[in-house]
């Protein structure tokens, strides 16, 4: 007995066979440890699963049930029916049920007592709803919860939680820093890769239930009959997990692959084409989501080629998928090279449109009214178009947040965002009423993440970009989540329910956005960084197409002072917002430092609230930003011994450049600076250790994601 | 106690949890299943490890052999002394042998019995080789084979063991079907992916001592001083693995980065420049191998340029690199648009150069006189330059192979081409002779494998790509090994040793070479898929920018017949050969059917070996090679069950495109020959369901590798 006791002991010498490699993201099952008392718990509570139903939906709650619960507590759960400590899982009208889920995605959680066996039933109006069910369970288990006693009911607040993924045809992803594009279109239809599948468990486990294929800047090449085969067939993979595919429509296909002479949206033929387009994708694939529009921006066609309006251009697609009960995404995301002020013209073209579009048109505006900065003010758009459902986007990929190097946790800046006040009805008018559509009543509603996901094995390049997903993830399904729950839950599932380790790693996480803001762009600097490529700063910058792609356009240094003007006396795009809003910016003796050269040009010597004259804010701003990363650091290391050695070390590395990469900011920035301030830098910051001219010279031809 | 081991037992489960994802290669160290008896028979023989020193090197050693008996075994082995029944690891100095290892690089594992104690030795005259040694130890194990009583002592028999990446420094793999490139140039030096130790591993485990890491279609940026502190951090990763890394070097990089005004190599400056540039990266890297040169080829800069040879060239970057011990390494891939015929001009190019080369050269030729079809008669070079140790160049990624979809072990291929009768100095004076530098004496010798690595999952894209970087490593460590031998090796250790499974396996490996003949290009076709980006058939192109990267330029087919016709009558390469050589080629009638249309234009009439017309025999070869891959399905669905599902998916949705893309070939080819041939489809074959219109329709325009 002693022998085969140490040879069963010897089986679990196998797990070190397994570095960990990220790759199973915040599901990774493992075994509950050092918390044997509440390993017996759940052992005792959860002895059998039933699920009630056959559909693939329901074969995916009771894989996902069974991966999870046997890995979790590590035993082999038995899917049967037993005399009590059953799981059940199934719709409402499966089990027979008076209790009530809410709505067509809620779900419902609830230990019972029947006829003296205990049961802990997972229930929802539809099977979706039951897959998140099963998925929020797994997610108290996961982060040490317990599991007696439920009654949980939860629904989403926002209707389309989307990921858009910027990917081309090629596989190459814009804006991408974690490989190459998950969906191999060349292997497409016949090969199912196995991501496909764990891209979707992981969404669903989230909340995520559409996912828009290709890039904004599209290519007419996808909606061609090969390769809607394709998007068939990923549809056919998503389906179960509750997600919906959507693709990004480039204007001008009636032209590039219809071969009409226009793509004019008033035009019959370009209509009947988009028509049929439309009938055909939905033979193929009855629940396509619909289509993204990136239109007149950045070069894309358009409508107002033709002289028509946006609500002209979402409207005639509209119509052609409103049959089938598609929804148009068009991006509020414009700006014309010859505007006086980039801010201004996303609010200038969508306002003026409000009530034009149809019913199934969504505008998706971008966080901020540049490009998803650090930080950035609220668009003014939020709120300003009371008749049209607008949907968040947000940039998971961190283009300008260090790209795939840079610890970022976003979720407080999303936060920042939606819990900003809009004052569009009064005072507590926030961007998250706009969003989930309560302020103005809308039944559609959305939020969309631009995509961080490619094919290296940890999904997201760096470890803590999962965490930005996650994040997205469950604000879009509940936006009143605080980042420090989301962060807890997060970590408890992809490293460590030891409350020591949450503790540490949420330190590093929440105090990583505004580090970021202070090394790259403080007191409202934005767009300093470098023309193409977006890798580290360049505030010098001046011979881009377009004096709007260049940072001196937006930090306007000279010997007077730095900032962009945007008062009265400006661009008055402060004009934009509302009066309550508006004041808390326009006066630069009034505005919070956060914003202050958004909105002003400000002298050096001015006066800031800290009592330090801007130019020494400035430096101990940027010093304090790479201050917090060796804060960062310091605590990652502590964590060293507690978390697996693999992945400590990848992120010690990231850590060690994100410090070095702060330092580089700072240094450039502040030199740069000072050739207008011409003040010294306060003795007691750390000293630039290189002439402005030496990192002028450095140059950067193959950064990733251009 | 019944309790303990039910949850002891219970620990096994967590193995469900990792799905077979590819990754470990033919390192995946497993528990041996299903036969205890072996296992309890290896534990016996080892109950401790140790290992002698404590470099870089013999850490590796001591990590691998940790990692692979704790799985294998499934037990925990102890790194200490004990009393009996100890593998002991170490160079012959350090353990005071008397047994010889043969070579730098050889090893010896030998079980000695001292003192009344039983001890397992593997030791080398060199760190490295007692690596070599342990890895060879792992795979007896791996594959089951006894290990007691062991005399075993190898050497290689090649020096050179390289993979050549064709890596661009933006991560694009030019012929690349599994990704994107390893190398993430970007966060190098800082970041050391887990995967670049994988990578390290899984070379040394067969040998590969050389990796060249960007692609022969180089880009002088990699000489630059930044990029040299990256390859400075990858060179200190390999090393302790045996592994040396060497750069494709780009012969106008002197004026691209030194901006110098000529890249003339006979130019004192120039010269200057390359020993400055060599200097630089020796003090870097010391142990760095050389460089690999494509010069005065599809567009690269040369010596042709300047009005010298391919040898001046070729001497100077030597003269350079010699100092410290460094490799040049020529390709003689080389071809000019006006030539009559580009099988010819290698060998008409370099020949004349023979003795001219320094000695620290070797010239890199590609198996056969065009390039990489899925068979070629070999290169006349071979055998034709006796002063000049010649490196042989074969092809991992399956370029005009598949590519990333096609199951085909290409072992085959390189033993056929191995193993061919040069003549050179009588009967027996085979290719691997040449290489092996045996024939002529040379102490320098090379094999080189262009690499089919990407970041995929798995590596290779197709898991059996996998057997082809393994087949090269260890036929250019011994090249005595049959194709058979190593398939079961490679099987053994990365799907099981079931005799039945691995016969099944092996008949679909040892089938899919002649399949893929068969269906693209039987009976001496060859160079007749599409143009770019060499996917699928297109033997009517006759667009490209240059003839000889056109179908219609190889297969030359009219109402007459087909072939290129390469004796005296035609372009006469045949002279290139020896006369032994020559004779088997010349005559029509007696040529084997295999090289027929390399060697002649031959009549649709013509009478084949078979009996058979030529226009009947193409007709049944393509079916041939159709059934092939019916019956290479046919075995695979019979592994059911004994195979992990995750892998048999894979493979199973791979052997159907390739079933589908082999009828694709077939019914191309001969719609397309018929319009010349005027014959009718055999009756008894499947007939084409398209029309030859409809396939000259499909474009695929972002088919990868291009």
């Amino acid at each position: 007995m002693r022998k085969t006791l140490l040879l069963l002991l010897s089986l679990c010498l196998v797990h070190l066979l397994h570095a960990e490699d990220g790759y199973n993201l915040w599901l990774r099952y493992k075994r509950i440890d050092n918390n044997n008392l509440l390993l017996t718990s759940y052992r005792k509570t959860i002895t059998a699963i039933q699920i009630k139903g056959h559909s693939p939906t329901m074969e995916a709650v009771r894989k996902e049930l069974e991966l999870g619960l046997n890995g979790l507590l590590d035993t082999h759960i038995p899917t049967k029916d037993t005399t009590t400590n059953t799981l059940i899982a199934g719709t409402r009208e499966a089990l027979n049920l008076e209790d009530k889920p809410t709505g067509p995605e809620g779900f419902l959680i609830i230990s019972k007592v029947i006829n003296g066996k205990h049961y802990t039933i997972i229930t929802a109006n539809t099977e979706t709803g039951v897959l998140y069910g099963a998925f929020h369970f797994l997610r108290l288990i996961q982060t040490h919860q317990p599991i007696e006693n439920l009654h949980i009911t939860s629904s989403p607040r926002v209707k389309l939680r989307l990921l858009n993924h910027w990917d081309n045809l090629n596989r190459y992803v814009e804006r991408g820093y974690a490989g190459i594009s998950i969906w191999n279109w060349h292997t497409l239809p016949d090969y199912i890769d196995d991501r496909y599948i764990d891209y979707a468990r992981a969404n669903a486990s989230i909340g995520i239930n559409g996912a828009v294929l290709n890039n904004v800047n599209a290519n007419a090449t996808i909606l061609t009959g090969p390769y809607l085969q394709k998007v068939a067939a990923l549809a056919n993979i998503l389906r179960p997990y509750g997600i919906k595919v959507y693709l990004s429509a480039r204007f001008s296909a009636p032209m590039e692959i219809g071969h009409l002479k226009t793509a004019d949206p008033l035009n019959d033929t370009v209509r009947q084409w988009w028509q049929a387009k439309a009938k055909e994708i939905y033979q193929l694939i009855p629940d396509f989501g619909g289509f993204l529009v990136k239109a007149n921006s950045e070069g894309q066609p358009g409508p107002q080629n033709y002289g028509r309006t946006h609500a002209d251009g979402a409207n005639m697609l509209a119509e052609a998928v409103a049959p089938f009960g598609g929804i148009i995404i068009w991006r509020a995301f414009v700006y014309d090279p010859q505007a006086n002020d980039r801010f201004k013209q996303a609010y200038n073209e969508f306002t003026p449109l409000d009530g034009k579009f149809r019913k199934n048109v969504l505008v998706q505006v971008k966080n901020g009214p540049i490009d998803f900065q650090p930080r950035e003010p609220f668009s003014p758009l939020f709120g300003a178009m009371p008749q049209t459902p607008l949907m968040m986007e947000f940039q998971l990929t961190q283009e300008y947040l260090g790209q795939g190097t840079h610890l970022v946790y976003e979720a407080p800046l999303f936060k920042e965002v939606l819990d900003a006040d809009t004052y569009a009805k009064g005072p507590n008018s926030t961007i998250a009423k706009v969003i989930d559509g309560s302020l103005y009543d809308h039944t559609l509603s959305g939020i969309a993440g631009v995509s961080n996901i490619g094919n290296e094995r940890n999904w997201t390049g760096h470890l803590f970009g999962q965490a930005n997903w996650y994040a997205l993830g469950r604000l879009a399904w509940d936006h009143t989540l605080s980042s420090e729950q989301i962060a807890t839950e997060w970590i408890g599932q992809t490293f460590s329910n030891d409350p020591a380790v949450v503790t540490s790693i949420k330190q590093i996480m929440l105090a990583s956005r505004e580090a970021v803001v202070n090394y790259m762009t403080p007191l409202g600097l934005h767009h300093i960084m470098g023309n193409g490529h977006h890798y580290g700063p360049a505030p010098w910058s001046n011979k881009a197409p377009r004096p709007d792609w260049d940072p001196i356009y937006y930090h306007k240094a000279d010997a007077k002072g730095i900032g962009f003007d945007r008062t009265a006396t400006g661009t008055n795009a402060l004009q934009q917002y509302q009066p309550a809003v508006r004041q808390l910016y326009a006066d630069s003796n009034t505005c919070s430092d956060q914003y202050l050269l958004w909105f002003h040009h400000v002298s050096w010597q001015h006066k800031m609230h800290s009592g330090r004259t801007l130019w020494n804010e400035l430096c101990h701003k940027y010093q304090e930003g790479v201050d917090t990363v060796s804060a960062m650091q310091h605590k990652w290391e502590q964590l060293k011994g507690y978390i697996d050695p693999e992945r400590f070390h990848q992120v010690q590395m990231l850590l060690a450049i994100q410090h070095k990469e702060a330092i580089w900011w700072r240094n450039v920035c502040l030199l740069y600076f000072q050739t207008f301030s011409g003040m010294p830098f306060p003795a007691n910051y750390e000293q630039p250790d290189h002439t402005l001219e030496y990192y002028q010279q450095q140059h950067f031809p193959y950064a990733p994601g251009n």
